[in-house]
């Protein structure tokens, strides 16, 4: 990879960030600097609805409504970056202690839930949330209805090590003993978002990752209208890969098995970029030759950034991110 | 009393509404409107906080802060006239149904003790949620610690029907089956809000009432330094009595008894303007001429108005009381 150039676009891009959780967040910190760069002026978060527990999943048993964590996670990551975007950006986070019945609530989600049972309609809402925060771009959910995930999941039954057991719902699948051969959603092909589905088609990019991998990424193609746009757009689409394997939902997964399950669940899926961080496939030669043939067999590019933290955590530096994201949209 | 008069004043005048709950939301409200015709330049409203009922009441078990309910309604009262005013007031006034857990509990409290938990400071707090409604004055606390409102009460004992019993807690108290004879606070002599007692010393206003008489105006005057801020501050003091007796707290109180427990529990406080309802003190000649003689003993000006709703619920009709505060203000 060359080095993050500054060159001028010709234009500002617009880009269409899926995925769910802090994966989802860690991509739109990054994006959010491009839109302070003038890089991109349209930025849209499409986010997975599939979340069963904690603060979203108590609230989901309670008012029937969308999972709102995270949406509530992907807002706060487009704070606006004064004082104003700042604070409410805490409120949106903040998370109760105490031993009583708010503990673990988190104000965010309950604001999202207030404001879809005072408009009715989902998309209104996560635009005001958006607005309260001075947010760099707009939230939108993958899918109009809760739904929830199932894994066809091998070796959770000792006696017989190669049978597939269906787990159900996200917290289960992301934490299954077994190794996880498909997942799907139910009820099954899910109403997509409009807004979220107009914002593909419409989109200069669309960056899929990182994330938890089955739970948060490969959800999003199993929505049809969004798995169609995202087949049809004429976006170039950018997979971000993880960091790490997740103990669990992708143990013992290296880069290459992260996109082989991706196109295994998406064959027809047109993929542009594949951005991998550079000590995660510089360890073994073999393995990077492997990679590099996998992203070549998609038609595809591949570039390895230094996108990591320093501390070593498997979490990606947003400024990092940020400069390989614009290296990515000048070089094409 | 002559019509409200729309004259210009010499210049905007600064106001400090005290009280509670729905009495004070509907001062607010009127208020408001002053500050929308430029008449009121500067309106600050300080909130009693002895609520142990309801959604309050849960978050002051549960997190040991003030209660925010009746805070949350003067900020509602305060919101706006735009579309981002009025909506973020319906998301703070927001109630949760259901069945579950959340049910009862009010956005705005939650957000209120978000902001008291992230800042650790109650004042700094409300004025973010005031900036989040466009809010037209400031909302404080009349004390900075959560309290019990006790009364003694009379005729709770059918055996002893003129034995006092103490009565704790400010819905038990509000729902007494006897005679309030007096009020108090536990602990007493809170430490005040020093905002509020400031605002009260350099206001040209004051205005205590309407609301709940022992549980939500008289409580402002049992915290010593407010008190002694109330009674020494050169504002004049306009007494806005209720439209009706409430059952319980004030059950066959008229308007002579309202002025007179109040001064009983404040003798020294001077009372610059009472205002009263025209139909309220207009049915009895004989009630009406005991009101005058009273206030003028308090060296007071009685001013009679037509402030009620036409629906005949006991609440004041905002226009009406807005023109009324004019009137109030433009023939001092």
């Amino acid at each position: 990879m060359t080095p993050p150039s500054r060159r001028d676009h010709d234009r500002a891009q617009s880009v269409v960030a899926l995925g769910g959780g802090h994966g989802l967040f860690a991509s739109l910190q990054a994006l959010r600097r491009l839109v302070g760069e003038l890089v991109v002026d349209d930025l849209t978060a499409v986010v997975t609805v599939a979340d069963n527990g904690g603060s979203s999943g108590r609230l989901r048993g309670e008012f029937g409504v969308l999972p709102p964590g995270d949406l509530r996670m992907a807002l706060a990551a487009l704070c606006g970056d004064d004082e104003w975007g700042a604070t409410w950006s805490r409120v949106l986070q903040h998370r109760y202690s105490g031993d009583g019945e708010m503990r673990g609530h988190v104000t965010g989600n309950l604001l999202i839930v207030t404001l879809w049972e005072l408009l009715g309609d989902h998309v209104q809402a996560l635009d005001w949330v958006g607005r309260l925060l001075g947010a760099s771009g707009r939230v939108l959910p993958m899918a109009l209805t809760p739904m929830d995930i199932t894994a066809r999941v091998r070796g959770l039954d000792p006696g017989a090590p190669d049978a597939l057991t269906t787990v159900r719902g996200q917290v289960e699948v992301a934490t299954t003993a077994g190794v996880i051969t498909a997942v799907d959603l139910d009820p099954p092909a899910p109403e997509a978002c409009p807004e979220a589905v107009a914002a593909v088609r419409a989109a200069d990019w669309v960056v899929l990752g990182p994330g938890s991998w089955f739970t948060s990424v490969i959800p999003h193609l199993m929505v049809p209208d969004l798995r169609r746009a995202l087949v049809e757009t004429e976006a170039r689409v950018v997979v971000v890969l993880n960091l790490a394997e997740q103990p669990g939902e992708t143990g013992g997964f290296g880069p290459v098995d992260h996109l082989a399950v991706l196109a295994e669940h998406a064959p027809d899926l047109r993929i542009h970029t594949v951005l991998a961080d550079a000590r995660q496939v510089g360890d073994e030669p073999g393995e990077r030759a492997l990679l590099e043939q996998q992203v070549a067999a998609h038609g595809a590019r591949l570039v390895v950034g230094d996108v990591a933290h320093d501390d070593g955590s498997p979490r990606h530096d947003p400024d990092r991110l940020a400069a390989c994201f614009e290296s990515v949209m000048a070089d094409s």
